[in-house]
């Protein structure tokens, strides 16, 4: 690509998304289309998380698109915290007047367009809780949210993005506060998992919580120019909504109680993580768990020899592959045969990210063989005979997934300090640009000590640097906080964050 | 259940919806919460109809659920045909001031939430059309819509619903025909074989067109009522939609064309139509392709007795279940072992319209059998080994399945009427009402030739009777209009609708 990360990070990941064509920015402000590449991974990753979610026990439901204006006025702290970033319907008719465009059939009360649904799906779980039977409700959906986004950011940041937004209710607190650590651990196996991402997880800070909850948990993934992306949450709300909205149950004892709730999300944000976690100047490069294509054949296409063969050899292997399964699933195969020359497509797929790029000519069919890019590898051409190369590609697609998960971890470990002791320190570190990893100079997570006082991380606001969370492990003794100087109990992660 | 199709028919679809506990209205006026039955039955159809789409080369893409209103003026007949139906977002943000909601930050321009997305994704079609070699541009997207409804019922009509829409574009108008052709041939496959819904497909007369297009080809599910349910539609858009937003391309002389598009959708009205279709009055009856469990196993608990071999027995049972296959993928079992009478959680079952429920007994299990029952049959208990079971349910899930289809056939041949000739006795038979067509004296579809004018129609309206489609299967003789005595070219289903 033109742009690489050394040059300009921000445009770099611009230019990977448009060379790889995944989405692109609409013509509604801060809204994006996600194309046929970039649906393809957020399905694959639907698909992986969805299964998991069933696993754990919890079904899929829907809830309507609209909240009304006083269902979210009912929990303070989560109305105030949404208040700026509103969707709001207020009419319902469209008159063509003189040229004119004018609203007609105006609401009662206005509507919301959700945000999030913790509001509107406690006024379900009011009707459907009644005994202690009934708990626990453990459901999840699938939807479009909305934002207002100001600084507007494919696939990190966007006015609708796409997620899944879990919502449990329970008997106890105990309960929920157990729920809330499943769904975390069930997000960090995933994402380290499937999407090799390597991330910390850990409480939020009173101060960074989800309006109206007790507990957030977050897992916060480091990206190549050593920024924190939050990939995911997990809170704890406590009886605060099952308050707002009179959830409550009987208990075996016959008295009237509180459900317990939480709620878990991730979004298109994670596709932004995995292309800011593994692409290179080349492009995009995909693990193969959520790769839509794991091998794409190209067919090399000479203008004086017969296509035919070489197609009909592709399309044999390609058989051959789909029989093969990589983490028990179908190999996902392609031959490209496009109208479009050999050289050209083959970096259509290595831009797009595809594990393994096949390509064939008639040379090599000649001698039954092929040659194929490991897309960690590109610089490297492979001859081998299609045989060995259907017998080794699990063994290669592993190697790939591991591959990629190996740099990120290294990543987060070559860049997380965690021997920055006093301020002077801390803001000399923090100095240095949040630019490629790569370019002596930037700065990555530091892990420290912190009081825990909100007002300490006023002077930071200059760095641009936010805590993260504060990760479950922790020393045993505790220490002095970096800030203030003050003494403090735990160790926090101090980071810029998208 | 209490009602029944024959007491009264609109009361008893309710009530199935409630009995198999699908989905419930919601606090937002004319929007449903799908609930985790009813959204298992749509992730089924979702799954299922996404595979064809695929199959036949569409890729999966995501547009924005916001649509500036000048864009959709754009299509004169598109806006004029939406307009009455919108939400529209007009400000950003909400303020609390002395206990009342204030609106702030008003659009300069408001955003229609997407009723359709033809508007949208034509503005994206332009950006990524510029040559022959681009086309065709083939994709789809799974989405949430709003149409404001003043008579809403669950998953027949409501305010927001989800959909999958298919947005093509050809070089031709050969080609957008042939696709607009593919894609209802699609709809046809799926709603007879995997739905077995029964159904007439056509092209709808000029004046029940999409706002906009050019043709209209719909399927025309009957219910049990006799009324018609249009299940999917595909429309030619021809070149409007292309001439409005410029989509143009040079063709391999080098000369600028419109490109010709089209766009095809089903809905969540599609689970109304299995319910129309296929429940009974003891509740859901589902097609096994479309079940969520396709086998439910109710462990009978004594007092006296140990639960523990019961279960295991029927968890062993599920196991090899799973490894038999029906239409190619693992049997879905379900072993409930909720704290429940048996008895109460076998009608849950039947209720919720599982093909085969199995219930299991200390008795059965010192004989080795279990006790099954097929919900076509529900008064028989059947007694058999486990092994037999096992060995036959790919065998009886398919009885099931063309069971149903075998019913809805049967109820499309009986309830349409080829023999009404002229006025008199076409107002005759559409007095009676419509009503379960197992009650004497309902009314189903009217085959007929019509003349094609709209105005004779306009006495229908008491009678609430309107052409559904034109069938593609037509007598080679024209014939004389039903409505008017004119010579007519074609015959039309004549019906109520849903």
């Amino acid at each position: 690509m033109d742009i690489t990360r050394q040059k300009n990070y921000t445009d770099w990941y611009q230019e990977v998304i448009k060379a790889a064509d995944m989405a692109e920015n609409s013509i509604v402000r801060g809204c994006m289309v996600i194309k046929p590449w970039g649906m393809g991974v957020w399905e694959r990753l639907q698909r992986l998380l969805d299964d998991e979610i069933k696993r754990t026990g919890h079904d899929n439901c829907y809830f309507p698109l609209f909240v009304p204006v006083g269902l979210f006025l009912k929990e303070a702290a989560h109305v105030e915290g949404f208040a700026k970033e509103m969707a709001l319907v207020t009419h319902t008719r469209l008159k063509i007047v003189d040229g004119q465009v004018k609203l007609e059939g105006q609401l009662e009360e206005p509507l919301v367009v959700r945000p999030t649904s913790e509001t509107i799906i406690a006024e379900s779980f009011a009707q459907w809780i009644q005994s202690y039977r009934d708990l626990p409700v453990l459901i999840n959906q699938w939807a479009n949210v909305v934002r207002w986004e100001l600084r507007p950011r494919l696939f990190m940041r966007t006015t609708e993005f796409l997620w899944q937004e879990g919502h449990t209710a329970h008997a106890t607190g105990a309960e929920a506060q157990a729920e809330a650590m499943t769904m975390l651990e069930v997000y960090r196996t995933f994402m380290t998992e499937q999407l090799g991402l390597s991330l910390i997880v850990g409480e939020k800070p009173p101060h960074e919580r989800f309006p109206g909850a007790e507990h957030t948990y977050s897992l916060e993934a480091i990206m190549q120019d050593g920024k924190a992306l939050q990939a995911g949450t997990s809170h704890n709300l406590g009886q605060g909504f099952a308050k707002a909205a009179n959830i409550q149950y009987q208990d075996k004892e016959g008295a009237l109680q509180h459900v317990h709730t939480t709620s878990w999300g991730t979004s298109t944000r994670m596709v932004g993580a995995l292309i800011m976690t593994h692409a290179d100047d080349d492009g995009m490069r995909l693990p193969p768990a959520v790769a839509p294509a794991q091998v794409v054949f190209v067919p090399i296409i000479r203008e004086d020899a017969d296509i035919e063969p070489v197609t009909a050899f592709c399309e044999a292997a390609a058989k051959r592959l789909r029989d093969q399964r990589f983490q028990g699933e179908a190999v996902r195969v392609k031959v490209d045969t496009r109208d479009k020359k050999a050289q050209d497509k083959r970096w259509d797929w290595i831009k797009k990210g595809v594990p393994l790029v096949v390509e064939v000519g008639p040379r090599d069919l000649a001698k039954n063989e092929l040659c194929w890019i490991d897309r960690l590898a590109i610089a490297k051409k492979n001859f081998e005979p299609a045989d060995t190369f259907v017998e080794k590609v699990e063994e290669r697609l592993n190697a790939i997934q591991s591959g990629l998960k190996y740099a990120a971890d290294k990543m987060l470990a070559e860049h997380t300090r965690s021997d920055i002791k006093d301020y002077a320190a801390f803001r000399e570190h923090f100095k240095k640009k949040a630019d490629w990893l790569g370019k002596p100079g930037s700065a990555g997570y530091v892990r420290a000590y912190w009081c825990g006082e909100e007002e300490s991380l006023a002077p930071l606001s200059d760095l641009g640097v936010t805590v993260r969370n504060i990760p479950f492990d922790q020393p045993k003794e505790p220490g002095i906080c970096v800030l203030t100087g003050k003494p403090a109990a735990q160790q926090v992660i101090f980071a810029r964050a998208y």
